[in-house]
C-alpha cells in the first residue's frame, strides 16, 4: 500500500526516513505529515536485544491510535492524524526535541536499584526525568541546568514538557484505573510544530510504559520481554481488550 | 596532642567518628564540637586508588581553612571554628545532608564525555548537580523529583543548597579571580544545626575543586593525580601563595 485517501485527498509514501526500535518512518508527498508502520519487532537493553513478535506491530497500532485519540478528546495536543491501515498510520511531521521525558507514578525498573527506593512505593511528587536522545552517548540522564547550559532545549521547553507530562500522566491513569491497569511509569517525545507549537509525538504503548493488572499484579508490558517471562503479546492484547471496553 | 586550647576552654579530643578520603573526624568532649584531622592522602575513582602524598594534610587544611575564613568574612554560614594545629582543625557537629552539590562554571571532567560538551566551553545557565551521598550506590546523580521522592532531603532543602552554591561560587570565583586562578567546578556539602539552620561543611580544597592557571592553563587540583601528570602538592602549594598574596 503506497497512497491512502485522507482528508478529502492521496497521500502518497516517499522515502523511509527513519527506522525506529518497533516502527518505520516515511516521508509523504505532503511536506507536514509522515507515514508510521509498526513493526512485529522488540527490542530491549536499549536496542541490544532484538526480536521478532507476530501480532505486535498490530497491537501497538490499535493501542497508540486510541490511546492519541482519547488524549486528542482530553485536549491533549499530539502529533496523531488518523489510522489508514491495522499497521499504518499519519502522524504530523515535527521537529523532534532531543529530549525523552519518563513520568514515574511507582518505583520501578533500574529508579529501584539506582537509587535504593522501596519496589512500587508510591512516588509523591510525581517523578519526570529528562534523557537526552543521543545513541552515542546513551541516553544520558540530565537535569535542566545541564540541559540548558548545553543548549539541548531552553528552560520554556523544559517547563512546558513538564506541564504537558504531568497532564498527560493524569488523563493516561484515570483511563488505565477505569481498566483496572495501573500505570507505573512511561516515556514521551515531543515535537515542535513549525507555529512553534509542542505537540506530543512518537507512540503511545506498552513499550514505552510499565502498565500492571490491579487485581493479579501481572505485568502488561514489554517488561515481559525484557525478563524473558511470557509472551509479550498476551498482555499487549489484554491492554488493548480493556482499554476498547472503557473508552 | 589530644586536648587544645578553644574559646577560654579545653576541648579534647573523643573517639575516631569517620575515616574519609583524606581526613579523619573525631568526636570532643563537647557534644557540639568535632575534631577533623587532614591527612597525608589522596584518592581517585571514588576511594579506589589510594596514595599517600607527603604535605597534602598541611597543604589542604591551610587552603581549607583560609577558603572557611573568607567566607566567613564574606556572610557565608560554615561549620569551621579554626585551626588548632597545621594539620588539625575544629568545626561545627553537622547532622550532614546526604545530598552532594557539584556546582561548574566551565565544562570539564566526565561532563564533557557524558554530555558531549566542549571542553572548557563556559556554561550558562551555572550548571548545578545533586548526588545523593551513598558508597552503596556510587553516588547517584538524581533530580530534585527523584530526590524529594524518596525522601533524601526536601524541596526546600534542595532551594537552600542551590541559593547557597550559587553564593559561594560568586565569592569563590572572584577570590581565585584575582588569584589568576580559574574555577572550574567544584563539590559542597552541607549540614543542619541543632537550630534548623544549614551551613556549609566538609573541607574547602583542591582535593574538591578544579583549578586552572589562567594564564599557563596548567591544572593546580587533584586532577594532576587523577592522571599521574606530576606531583600534586606543587599546585596545591601555589594555591596556597597565591591565596595568602590576595587575602
Amino acid at each position: 500500500m503506497d497512497s491512502v485517501e485522507y482528508d478529502n485527498r492521496t497521500v502518497t509514501r516517499g522515502a523511509l526516513q527513519y527506522t525506529g526500535k518497533a516502527k518505520q518512518v516515511f516521508t509523504t508527498d505532503d511536506p507536514n505529515i509522515l507515514w508510521v508502520h509498526y513493526l512485529d519487532q522488540a527490542t530491549a537493553l536499549n536496542g541490544k536485544v532484538k526480536e521478532t513478535i507476530n501480532g505486535k506491530g498490530e497491537l501497538n497500532s490499535a493501542i497508540s491510535q486510541l490511546l492519541f485519540n482519547y488524549l486528542t478528546e482530553n485536549g491533549i495536543k499530539n502529533h496523531y492524524l488518523g489510522s489508514i491501515s491495522k499497521t499504518d498510520e499519519l502522524i504530523t511531521s515535527l521537529n523532534i526535541l532531543p529530549i525523552e521525558v519518563v513520568t514515574r507514578n511507582y518505583a520501578s525498573g533500574h529508579f529501584v536499584s539506582k537509587f535504593d527506593a522501596v519496589a512500587m512505593q508510591q512516588l509523591s511528587p510525581i517523578v519526570q526525568e529528562f534523557y537526552y536522545k543521543s545513541d552515542a552517548l546513551d541516553d544520558p540522564f540530565m537535569n535542566d541546568s545541564q540541559i540548558i547550559a548545553l543548549g539541548y532545549a531552553t528552560s520554556d521547553e523544559l517547563s512546558k514538557l513538564r506541564y504537558e507530562s504531568l497532564m498527560i500522566n493524569q488523563r493516561l491513569t484515570e483511563l488505565f484505573q477505569k481498566a483496572n491497569i495501573q500505570l507505573i511509569d512511561f516515556k514521551l517525545e515531543f515535537g515542535r510544530t513549525k507555529n512553534g507549537d509542542i505537540l506530543l509525538a512518537d507512540e503511545l504503548s506498552p513499550d514505552n510504559m510499565r502498565l500492571v493488572d490491579i487485581t493479579t499484579g501481572n505485568s502488561l508490558d514489554k517488561d515481559v520481554f525484557r525478563k524473558h517471562s511470557g509472551d509479550v503479546t498476551v498482555g499487549y492484547h489484554e491492554v488493548l481488550t480493556r482499554l476498547q471496553q472503557v473508552i
